[in-house]
């Protein structure tokens, strides 16, 4: 049995919360937040004892911490915990600033601790299936992969302004995803992005509607596009083409029910929350770090992961802003 | 070049005429109708002149003849065409009596005549497409077929009151279909029906709504549903389960256009006509008939497999009439 | 917290034992079996007290017992735990006699007891969507029913030969979802079958692969396939047409991953095993028994609907095999 | 009936020349071709007489020509038969210099002629009823425009070299169709491109996998991508999401049969060849044309269409060689 704690209560701290608790691998030791009302709810619930940030890191009995207070505590938790010896899964994005990231995988990697980043959409059974038969060979070398994410609607104007905006909060998932998939380094960053779901995110210095297009050295090709917005649901999609075939994942309908008359065939739209869809993806995940833990194999994603997915999404946001492709140095 | 006369101008006499001029393997050399107006409608539109069905028998330069007047004439034109050597397609059915049509097949065969019946299905691409696999063997041996078809909407019941009933007018296309892919003759038959599309129908006598049960020598088992009325288009389709897999013919859809939104996902219903629905299968079976005339190959389907659709659609009636199962003597 | 015992700790058993445990309506008080080795490896494994059937029965304490022992102890059992006051959903079906299960209902009529029978399927969240909209009027009067259920594979002969036969032991859940749909009660059953999945099975007396037609008093008819093979997995469809359009529940497929290249497209197998694939159903179930027992509302299924099942699968063999239609008493 | 020639008998010359046949609104007057055996060929195919371009453009009897000759000669072939007083519809490109279509479309419209442009993908029947439903306002504003075109083989290196390259080629089809969606000018134009299928292809200075992201003046966003290979059939699929849902035109499919067994389900590929994919688009491409001619309607597209989805093709080619972003001039 690992013994874990949680480091943030909110609505993904919530989440993985419970997971540990399903889990048969995972003693669930401590639960801390800032705001000690959110610590005491959880562990009510959980019926997980609630204490504080520092008396966890102490506790020599507790092995693993997870991650999921606000992005602005990311790295110093990462960095003080691993200190403390114990292994580090933590919510995505490490840091808002790349040069913060590189700065704490640093240390981390001096202190030769295990550092996981939490890329759910890797774990998703199904991208999950894709990527493995994409790496069999199963459709030959990858030529093109299309990734679409669109969210069902926007979160609040005061979330926005303290996202870092939507290529380093929303479409940081669909840069793993392409790092993922393509099987090599992306060098060239073209973006553009515009307010046209609601002019307030404009106002705030964001967008709401964006694509992509990335290049790696031997010529591969990545789209990427993302809304704040879908009207029929929380869509998720890839595809790629590959020299010899096509490989893609479509997206999960909520229910199976089809409805005929002389309109035409009407269907379901699609799972609409981000954590229903992505439930058993939450699952694997926790799985994957306790494998870590357990067998010592190297994480993935990693902490270099999260650099890398910030490194193209910073290179993204300034195409967007000035109008120009951006380099990545490999 | 085939010489080739029509007999029977009306809806699908047309669109026989039609193809004929299409083909080039054909001269379309005359058109009978009992209609004279019927008759120079279409002569003058295919620019083909009209003549006497007695004229026609008599024109040693006429190889063959189109059958597409009213049904309770095609026995006798079969047994005149045949005698006067002609080639014969007739469209089904050949006669509401299977014991007319039992007669008309033995004088034909006397005479050597090619006799071909018009069920289309045989000739859609997809059906065939399908019975080819089958037979091939992809799925191993049949278990189960089973066959729907709804029409867009019910006839006038002054045509119900004519057509022998929904299981020898509608049904027998699917009867034939039955035979064509289960590759053995059905000898039980269970039917039932009901007229819960409009009560004039019932109040004619006839229903609207079935569905048959037939089961052949070696077990095999054929679902089939009828109904006068699809609200989403004209639903054709077939599904055969074998031991080693399954094999199924969609619908066609009007459109590959596809809407989203809150209420979910909208296409296109199915094509809504037999006409559009059917336009390559009669042209390959017309080319299917000229096939038997230049390579002297056998008509399929044969003036037998008429009769053997009738007794199965006359078994369906008689079940569905008497609550009881039927049995055909093989 | 509604106090629970759990009568037979086979496979389905323990399914309800996991549920109980995952609910937090109840609190799981004891579980018995026949073989104390079955019970002590659930008791283990879910932390409950083994103990004998008379001492659940006397214990006051416990409100409600869910029946998973063999088939010919589950009427005994229903009246002895109605006797005793508690609370009873049991598995499908009351009895392989119809006369067993009238006498059986009888005295528990008289207790007053709750009784609910597992009809696992009119829980499953898209059958249960397709008849609520169906109740709805969505698609007018019900005109035609198709039901397809296809198992992956034959249970052993062993458990062929004491099962009452493909029609009491598998289509006895289409029965009861036909009524559920067509909202009236059948009068009149046809039903074909055949061994063609495996000789033994045959030769057990037994068939393997069958379809029924179902017609009720206004004339709505209602088709349903089974076989004990399904190549692709476990096959399990709906179709219903109306006066107004079309409802139908397609399978679940188990990964949304679809390839693409010279030979067409290709996409996953169906979800191929009935806990995998009813797990929502089940969960749904064990709440919908709660609810009555909290509630006081009336048990659906009810014991009635276990045994106008079982009437139609005794029609239904009777009728495989004498090759007539049977009529209901209404 | 309008008297029509046609310049150029190749395989695209020879397409439009049979639905000219087809068309009972057109007399066929007259053939050209440079290779004289290629326009006897095609001559005698439709009995249509073969005569010279200068005799053609001279005969005052004839009302419209079809340019399809090779694309250095369009230019000055409009500018000719324009003069002549002829509606004239080319294939596209008019031209690969934008200045010479610039030249061309000024001394055109001096001539008051009607001259329409052979983007024939508008008047597929699929994304003709997608460009009206968003027209008509189904999904509210247009927010991004997906466009993807996958050919099913490359044409050889010989063609390649003569094309103008693959954004000027082939991607010219998906810059009118993205104009003709977006309802807006785009103004910022990102490419890149690569040599995948071919390396031959990149030896000749090209590239057979490309993709390129549109922004016009009010944000709307357009993704295109473009292979020379798919190994499935001929792709042609676009999606358009809106401010209030989604519009999308689906693949066409070769057949309607599915297969199903232990591996999963498969269906057949596409259509794999672009003359059956747009056989009725070219017919109602052609109606439109006579409909300009007998109404005197506008041409559309327009040569002004033609000009500015080369300029769109330049931009593209400009960006995919300088890893740069281009600028379109409004």
């Amino acid at each position: 049995m690992i013994s874990v704690a949680l480091l943030g209560a909110g609505r993904i701290g919530a989440l993985h919360g419970r997971n540990i608790v399903a889990s048969r691998r995972a003693r669930f030791a401590a639960i801390a937040d800032a705001f000690p009302a959110t610590a005491d709810a959880l562990g009510q619930e959980l019926n997980v004892p609630v204490r504080g940030v520092d008396e966890i890191l102490d506790d020599r009995s507790i092995q693993a911490v997870i991650i999921c207070s606000p992005t602005d505590t990311h790295a110093e938790l990462i960095e003080r915990a691993a200190a403390a010896g114990k292994a580090v899964f933590c919510e995505k994005p490490v840091d808002l600033s790349a040069q913060r990231i590189r700065d704490c995988l640093q240390k981390v990697q001096a202190s030769g601790a295990t550092v996981m980043i939490g890329f759910n959409r890797r774990f998703d059974p199904h991208f999950a299936e894709l990527q493995q038969r994409l790496h069999a060979g199963e459709i030959g070398d990858v030529e093109l992969v299309t990734i679409l994410s669109r969210d069902p609607a926007p979160p609040p104007v005061s979330y926005i302004e303290r996202s870092g905006g939507l290529f380093r909060d929303m479409m940081i998932h669909d840069f793993d995803m392409a790092r993922f998939l393509l099987g090599e380094e992306p060098l060239e960053v073209h973006a553009v992005g515009s307010a046209l779901v609601d002019p307030a995110i404009g106002a705030a210095g964001d967008v709401d509607t964006a694509a992509v297009l990335l290049k790696t050295a031997s010529g591969r090709i990545c789209q990427i596009s993302n809304s704040r917005r879908a009207t029929y649901g929380y869509d998720q999609r890839i595809e790629v083409h590959g020299a010899k075939g096509m490989l893609r994942a479509q997206n999960l309908h909520s229910s199976a029910v089809e409805h005929a008359d002389g309109s035409g065939f009407r269907s379901a739209p699609v799972m609409d929350f981000f954590l229903e869809r992505y439930t058993p993806a939450y699952r694997r995940e926790l799985d994957a770090f306790f494998d870590c833990i357990e067998n010592g194999t190297e994480p993935n994603p990693s902490g270099e992961d999260g650099l890398r997915a910030q490194i193209l999404a910073d290179a993204a946001t300034k195409s967007a802003q000035t109008g120009q492709a951006q380099r990545i140095d490999p």
